[in-house]
């Protein structure tokens, strides 16, 4: 989703921190249908099998955005898949852009997630608290940061990891995540459904709308990596909100009759989830670094609505 | 030097907490001697090589130590053999054990390093901070430790890991270890020989000696997994010193001409390599989970003495 988000915005702008793109090659495990202005590819190939890395480094880009990956739940589910796609597809990409050799040195934007933090945690988790994840998912994206990291300090890559907060509202249906209530809670009374809230509105958490998202990608893809020093893997700026404050801006943008299509239905095993999620963050290096996260949950909404329901086209000039 | 020294503490004891050793396989690159009262096998083969950790574990062992690494040096220097052999293997190891499968589920020592940190440092490191390593040797040792507590959670294997502080007095021959003065202003004066300083008196750095590694590797192997919890990987208690504190201490045990025999030669590479390095931990877990340093530096150099020089034979009883 992320993926087509930022393919949409490189479209509109044409250029990224400045320079005029000339090629783009958007690979994914689908087929992705592209409508861009400059010279676009879509491969479609499974990264962690041999020689696909190998392939989409034929043109050597300058600039890589690396989103691959099983999520969460299908991790858990899947041992193997999960490592092979999010440790091993990681692990051939920096592999295949070190054997490039000579002078070669693209800039790797890697999107890792704050799953690789696990409880408990202090009020809020700063820039340098331990990962300790709790999920296969959130294990394979440390270790990716990992070699990010010292791919990086051998000068191999230029590597930036931006750990993306929850993404809310996505668009699209509702689905089995853990996490999809999050988003669930605004996307359907904002289309005149019901939402199911299985948690407490005292649950909090840590929230970025898509068009952020998109813009941490673009913003990382421009800094310099000598402002980053060896710790190449940030925490992204977020906006902090309990569900009861979500539901506030919902009755805010659109409406009593609108957060009264919440309705709570308590689910033990989510809130058990959803528990040993972070909650918070201080995440004052990226706030340094320039990233900027919405500016309040009311605006999450209204990015929903600009975004997704009233298709209104987002400035070009990002936020991040 | 660590798993020799593992070796001969269990041919002494003939138990591990409280269990006879029925049965012992040293394995390594190389062959080593065995003389143990137990049966013993000694294993030559490159555990990153296909089918070699499957072989080891042909005998189902309740307990496996896993020390092999491609050291801090040779790992900097050979990109490809310290991932084949730091990271590959250790995932090799655990994915042969995860694929027994059936209720086969051994205690896995894993033993990682404070090499997975990295500057800049808190006054004392603890429990939760970062590991953001600046070597490929940390890197590893970090993806290792992050496969352990997964492999662990999921209940395939019960690991426990193990950051060693820097071990002194290493006994033998000086190296060309950027570590190595550290052992080497000890051993060489106490055998009457000159020893060269290339820092300064006021370096801090964090010690345990040879026999206090056996005993925290032979503690962790008693552990009840269920005492850790998620976090499986512990900073181990260590003796906090500066180099002018090191100096003071074999003054006390060996005299002012011991003493004398250390050399200043300042060497600024070494300098900026051990600027680099930590100095000092908080190791809260470690020390509520029972695993005990030794009680001075002073205490580090008598056990050389005892264990290296007049070889009186530790005690029964472990510190750890």
């Amino acid at each position: 989703m992320i993926g087509r988000k930022l393919v949409e915005r490189l479209a509109r702008d044409g250029a990224v921190s400045g320079q005029a793109i000339g090629e783009l090659t958007l690979h994914d495990v689908v087929k992705q249908p592209l409508d861009v202005r400059f010279e676009a590819n879509s491969a479609v190939s499974d990264l962690s099998s041999p020689g696909a890395a190998e392939k989409l480094l034929a043109g050597r880009p300058d600039l890589i955005f690396h989103l691959a990956a099983v999520v969460s739940g299908e991790a858990e589910a899947d041992f193997d898949k999960g490592y092979r796609v999010n440790l091993d597809g990681t692990r051939l990409l920096f592999e295949a852009i070190r054997k490039v050799g000579g002078d070669y040195k693209p800039r790797v934007v890697f999107a890792s997630s704050i799953a690789v933090f696990g409880a408990p945690f202090p009020q809020a988790i700063d820039d340098e608290f331990l990962h300790a994840p709790l999920t296969s998912y959130g294990t394979q994206k440390a270790i990716g940061e990992l070699l990010l990291a010292d791919y990086s300090r051998r000068g191999l890559l230029d590597g930036i990891g931006i750990r993306l907060p929850t993404i809310c509202v996505r668009p699209g249906r509702p689905n089995k995540a853990a996490s999809g209530f999050f988003s669930g809670i605004i996307r359907e009374p904002l289309s005149g459904q019901e939402a199911l809230l299985p948690v407490p509105q005292t649950v909090r958490h840590w929230f970025a709308s898509p068009r952020a998202a998109v813009g941490f990608l673009l913003h990382a893809a421009a800094l310099a990596g000598e402002a980053l020093g060896a710790r190449r893997n940030l925490t992204m700026p977020g906006v902090c909100a309990t569900v009861g404050e979500q539901i506030a801006a919902l009755r805010k943008v659109a409406g009593d009759q609108a957060a009264k299509l919440i309705r709570p239905e308590p689910d033990p095993a989510i809130m058990r989830i959803v528990g040993g999620w972070p909650q918070n963050f201080d995440p004052k290096r990226a706030l340094s670094l320039g990233f900027r996260a919405d500016a309040s949950f009311e605006e999450i909404i209204r990015i929903h609505i600009e975004d997704e329901l009233q298709k209104t086209p987002a400035p070009r000039t990002g936020r991040a």
